[in-house]
């Protein structure tokens, strides 16, 4: 599975999280309108694969409540691929009934992030999941499933490469088509990268793989960079870097659509979004949430937006 | 010189910026009591090659007029090696007699850049070099040439190669030891790397090659992943991220030290860093500075600084 950096994917698949992993860590609550305003300014700027909500405890992530309705809204535009996370058979049975393509279900590769996350152990969690894929079959709706803390537990600290392999290999038993391994709170790194992606190239080979990095520790694009030599070409990221990291107040969340795209479109990799568009789309975001937000290249602007002089100080000997 | 990414280099060289091309452009302008104080503090971390200031005009860059003073107090440190921009013969003459151990001549890779930074054409920039390379004949300090918008200009767009590889030959032919790329706005790529340094291996290999980059659109560090892959293993950063970028308001500037740090040190390369340490300095640079820098791992901390979860939102249901 590994290609030499010289020749990285041709194309790459970005999923638009923003509108759940995103918007679940803010403290600003969008309305559901505003919500399609985003998603409406995402799709002109090519966006087509969304994992658009969670259809949890509307008590626990508040944020997220209009799960059904923004679906259903959504459901609307041809040509979307709408995913949706679920903790269980209840939440699944709330995805169908809204209108998902796909179904995510999620679990911790750590113990005490999953506790403090669903309430139970891992293995609680994936022998639920049974009943989900079960509840599926014949649904036309596909099963996806994600791993939160693949990289790392904000309270057991390193995890092991055989915990991610073990929860993959039950996700392929269950029929999942992809697996999205979720580095939670910022903890992957290059060789970490590596050495998940290689076991799970060798013990899950069926199902397609996308890596979901969050910029915590500001390595996030390096970390694609990773996944690119290895071949990997799913990657999750959320515009304008929205969300946060509940356990370092201050620190960035998922890595910005438009500084991943930038990237992708720089090194001519096909993503099939327009990058002035994103930027459009990230203002947007940025004025609903009411601050500025993380993603560098909307600041900035595209590589080729030139300066016309005047607007630059006086800078005589300033140097490189 | 090309290397698996399997196989980046053992040992990197960092060299420290942040008291010269993080400050030149921040408002703040710090006195020399305060700049002492955050380079005790990164020498405590284990930083021993500073660009420390640029003998520049003090009228053009009031933010370093005490370049002199600088230097002397830090000449008391042993162990250090501490170099310093210069634009001309004048600059050359007060940096020998400051008493730094290299001197770093610059120019820009394109017209309009060289012309609003030092008020002259490219031409005339190297012709007077060959002045201060005289100058430096056996006077025991080292030479060492700088490309300030290697990758790219804010006014004139995309940079040819050549124009880069004919300034690297000049350079090598006045008997300059090191060449540094600056990305001078932020505007290098993956594959504006990999040209870069293919053509300078080429043409200039007895040339140390450094690789200066800035975060402003985002993928800095994705940036250095790429120079890793092709063997350099010497690259300029400034703590916190300080600096900025002057056509640009808002955006950022050099790549962060602590995150460059933090990202090496993931991946087993050595460089002589403490990422503890440098947080520390990161922090009193934003003491000092009034202000947060872009940095993010010192926001968040290092990789494996657990939480004790009693800090934790409620977080039920939250997924990846």
């Amino acid at each position: 599975m590994l290609v030499a950096p010289e020749a990285p994917p041709r194309r790459v698949h970005i999923t638009e999280v923003g509108l759940r992993d995103g918007l679940q860590n803010e403290p600003v609550v969008l309305a559901t309108e505003q919500k399609l305003a985003l998603a409406r300014a995402l799709i002109a700027a090519g966006v087509r694969e969304f994992e658009v909500t969670s259809f949890v405890s509307p008590r626990a992530v508040p944020a997220l409540s209009d799960a059904a309705e923004l679906v259903a809204a959504l459901r609307d535009t041809p040509g979307l691929h709408l995913s949706a996370l679920v903790p269980n058979l209840r939440g699944a049975e709330r995805a169908l009934e809204a209108g998902v393509d796909s179904v995510v279900l999620f679990v911790s590769a750590s113990e005490s992030h999953n506790a403090k996350n669903v309430n139970r152990s891992v293995e609680a969690s994936l022998a639920g999941f049974e009943q989900v894929a079960r509840r599926l079959e014949g649904s036309g709706v596909a099963l996806r499933g994600a791993i939160a803390t693949a990289f790392g537990c904000p309270f057991e600290g390193n995890v092991p490469v055989q915990a991610v392999e073990d929860i993959a290999r039950r996700f392929a038993g269950l029929g999942a088509t992809h697996l999205s391994l979720g580095d939670t709170t910022g903890m992957a790194t290059p060789p970490l990268v590596t050495e998940r992606v290689r076991h799970l190239h060798q013990a899950a080979p069926e199902l397609a793989l996308t890596l979901h990095f969050h910029n915590t520790r500001g390595i996030g694009l390096a970390n694609v960079m990773q996944g690119l030599a290895l071949g990997v070409d799913r990657y999750e990221s959320s515009i304008g870097g929205l969300g946060g990291c509940p356990f370092a107040p201050g620190a960035s969340g998922n890595i910005a659509s438009e500084d991943l795209a930038y990237l992708l479109g720089e090194m001519g990799i096909d993503t099939g979004l327009e990058l002035e568009r994103l930027i459009d789309a990230s203002r947007l975001a940025s004025e609903l949430m009411g601050r500025s937000l993380p993603a560098q290249v909307s600041r900035a602007g595209p590589r080729l937006a030139l300066s016309d002089g005047d607007s630059v100080p006086t800078a005589e000997g300033r140097g490189t």
